[in-house]
C-alpha cells in the first residue's frame, strides 16, 4: 500500500488552509487522505479533521435513497444545478459504495452520471470508496461530510446505491433522507423494499413525466393515504410525497421548499442538533467496537477456529453460547 | 448475588431429566439457571443447554407484538386455551422485559393477566428477566425458548411489552411475529409506529367486537392496500391482515389458519430453517462482541474516561475519532 503524498502542499497546515479555502484539488486530497488505510495516513487523517472540525458542522446533510435506475443521478445532475442557480447554493455530491471491490460507473457516483453538474465552478462530486480507516460502517463517508463542509459546501448530498445495508448507513450520517420511487401503475410503486419507508423524510415519485404523470398522480394519493394509516400522528414531521421529473424539472420548487422548512423551522432544527449529537456519540462507540471486534477477528487464532466453529453452528451440532465461550476463551488465552 | 441451587435435584443431569420429562418445577429451576448472573451458574446453565440442545428447535417460535393496551395478554390467554383444547398443543408464554429493573405486573408478563391458561396443564407462563449471563441483547430469551422446547411444548410465543427495542429482539430470536393493533377510526390505527410494520408477519387488528368491529373492518380494507402499496410483490410471504376479538373469540380460526400455512408449507420451512441458522449464527458473535465490550466498557481506566469524553462529544469540542482513538490507547496501555 502506498502511503498518500500531500503534494503540492509541503505541510498538513498548507493542506489543511487550501481546503478551509474551498481548493478543489485540495478538497480531493484530503478525500484520499482519509480514504487511505496506510497507518502513517490514518495519524495525518486524524489531525486534519481535527483541524477542520471547527469549521464543519454548517450544511445540510441530505441522503439520496432508492434502488439501481430510479434517477437519482440525473435527478442530483440537474436539481445541484438548480440550487446553484437560484440560491447560489455550494453542492457537493458524495456516495456510498457499499461493495469491498469497486463497481463500475453505472453503480458508483461517477461524474459522467452527472455532467452538467460535475462541469460547474460550485460543485464537487466524488464517489466514496469503502474502505476508511478504521473500518467504520459509513466508511470514510462521515469525514468526506466533514472536509466537504470545512471547504465550503452548504448541501451535500449523500447517493447511495440503493442495495444492501446502504439505507441504514446513510441514516446514521445525514439529517434528512429523500427517497426515490417510480410509478408503476396507480396502486403500485417500483423501488420499494421492506424497511426502506422507515428511513425517509420526503418520497419523491421521479420520472413523473409524459404518459407516467397521471400514473404518478394516482400514486402519490394512494402513497400518502397509506403513510397516513401507517404511521402514527404524533411523529413531529410528516414524510411529504413529492413528484419530480429531471427532464421538466418538475417538482424541483416542491422539493426546495420541503428541504428549506425542514432545515429552518426552530423544531426541527432542534431535532437537528439532537440528531447530530447522537451521530456523533455513537460514531464514537462505533469506532471502539469496531475496533475491538477487529482485534478480536484478525487474530491469528481466532481467524483459524472461527470457520470450524460456523460451521459446526449452522449444522447445529453445537450450542452457539458453547461455540462462543471457547472462542473467547481461545482469545484470552492467547493474549496472556 | 446468590448462587441458585439446584434442590430438591440433587444433579444437573436429575435436573435435566426433569425438564425433558417436561416437569414443570425443574422447567422453573432450569429457568432460574440460565437467568443467574453468578459466574459458577453460567458454567451449569451452559451445561444444561448443551445437554438440552438436541431436544430443541421443533416448536413454533411466535412473537407477539404490540404496544401496552393493546390487549396482548387476553389475546394469549384465549387463543393459547384454544391451541390446548383443540389442538392438543403445549403453549408457552415467555415475555421480553426492556427494563433493566423489574416492572410492575401491569407491563411483566404476569401470570394473573392470563388467569385462565395459568392454570391449565398444558400451559407455561413466565416473564424473563432483562439479564442473562453474558448480557446478550435477548437476555435469557433464546435459553428459555431452548428449555421450553426440550420440555416439550410446540407452541411458544414470546411476548414484548411494546415499548423501546423488545421489536428488534424479539425478530431476532423468533419465526414469526404478530403485530396488534387496534382500529382507531376508519382510516387510523393505534399502536403503530415507526419501523413496527417492517417487522410483522401477520397484523391483527384486535378488540375486534362491538361498536369497533366496523371500524376495525374498515381499517382492514385500508391497512391491506396500505401493505399492498408499500410491500413489493416479490416478497415471498405477504402478511395478512386479520380481525381478532378475545370476548368473541373472533379470528382465532383465521390466526390458526395463517399460523399453520406457515409452519406446515414446504417453501416457508425452508425460509424458518435458514433464519435459524442465520439467528444461531448472529447468536454466537452477539455473545462474542457483547463480550469484548463487556471487557472494553468496565474497565476501571475506561470507566473513568468516558463521561468526559462523551460529554465533550455532545459538546462539539472533540472530534469523536479523536475520542475514539484516545480512549482506545487507554485501553490497550492498561493491558499491558
Amino acid at each position: 500500500m502506498r502511503n498518500v503524498t500531500i503534494y503540492p502542499y509541503s505541510t498538513l497546515d498548507e493542506l489543511i488552509d487550501a481546503v478551509l479555502q474551498g481548493n478543489r484539488r485540495a478538497i480531493a486530497k484530503a478525500l484520499s487522505l482519509v480514504e487511505s488505510q496506510h497507518p502513517e495516513d490514518t495519524e495525518h487523517a486524524i489531525l486534519l479533521l481535527e483541524k477542520l472540525w471547527p469549521h464543519t458542522g454548517q450544511s445540510w446533510r441530505i441522503g439520496i435513497s432508492g434502488v439501481p435506475g430510479v434517477g437519482k443521478s440525473t435527478f442530483l445532475n440537474h436539481f445541484g444545478l438548480y440550487l446553484i442557480e437560484h440560491f447560489q447554493k455550494k453542492v457537493a455530491v458524495l456516495a456510498i459504495d457499499p461493495s469491498s471491490v469497486r463497481s463500475g460507473g453505472s453503480i458508483l457516483g461517477d461524474k459522467t452520471r452527472m455532467p452538467e453538474l460535475s462541469r460547474n465552478e460550485s460543485a464537487f462530486i466524488r464517489p466514496s470508496p469503502t474502505s476508511g480507516f478504521l473500518g467504520g460502517i459509513a466508511p470514510a463517508t462521515r469525514e468526506a461530510i466533514l472536509i466537504c463542509e470545512a471547504a465550503g459546501y452548504n448541501i451535500i448530498f449523500i447517493e447511495t446505491v440503493g442495495i444492501g445495508q446502504t439505507e441504514t448507513v446513510v441514516q446514521s450520517v445525514v439529517d434528512f433522507v429523500l427517497l426515490f420511487v417510480l410509478a408503476h401503475s396507480g396502486d403500485e410503486l417500483q423501488g420499494l423494499k421492506r424497511g426502506i419507508m422507515e428511513i425517509a423524510d420526503a418520497i419523491v415519485i421521479n420520472k413523473a413525466d409524459g404518459e407516467l404523470l397521471p400514473l404518478a398522480q394516482i400514486a402519490k394519493k394512494q402513497l400518502e393515504s397509506a403513510l397516513r394509516l401507517l404511521y402514527p400522528s404524533s411523529e413531529f414531521w410528516k414524510p411529504p410525497v413529492l413528484l419530480s421529473s429531471a427532464i421538466e424539472m418538475r417538482g424541483f420548487e416542491d422539493i426546495w421548499t420541503i428541504l428549506h422548512t425542514f432545515f429552518t423551522t426552530e423544531k426541527t432544527m432542534k431535532y437537528i442538533e439532537e440528531k447530530r449529537s447522537k451521530q456523533n456519540l455513537s460514531w464514537f462507540h462505533q469506532v471502539i467496537q469496531q475496533s475491538l471486534k477487529n482485534i478480536f477477528y484478525s487474530h491469528p487464532a481466532i481467524r483459524k477456529e472461527l470457520p470450524r466453529l460456523e460451521h459446526r453452528i449452522r449444522a447445529g451440532t453445537i450450542l452457539p453460547l458453547r461455540a462462543a465461550r471457547d472462542v473467547l476463551r481461545t482469545f484470552q488465552k492467547q493474549k496472556q
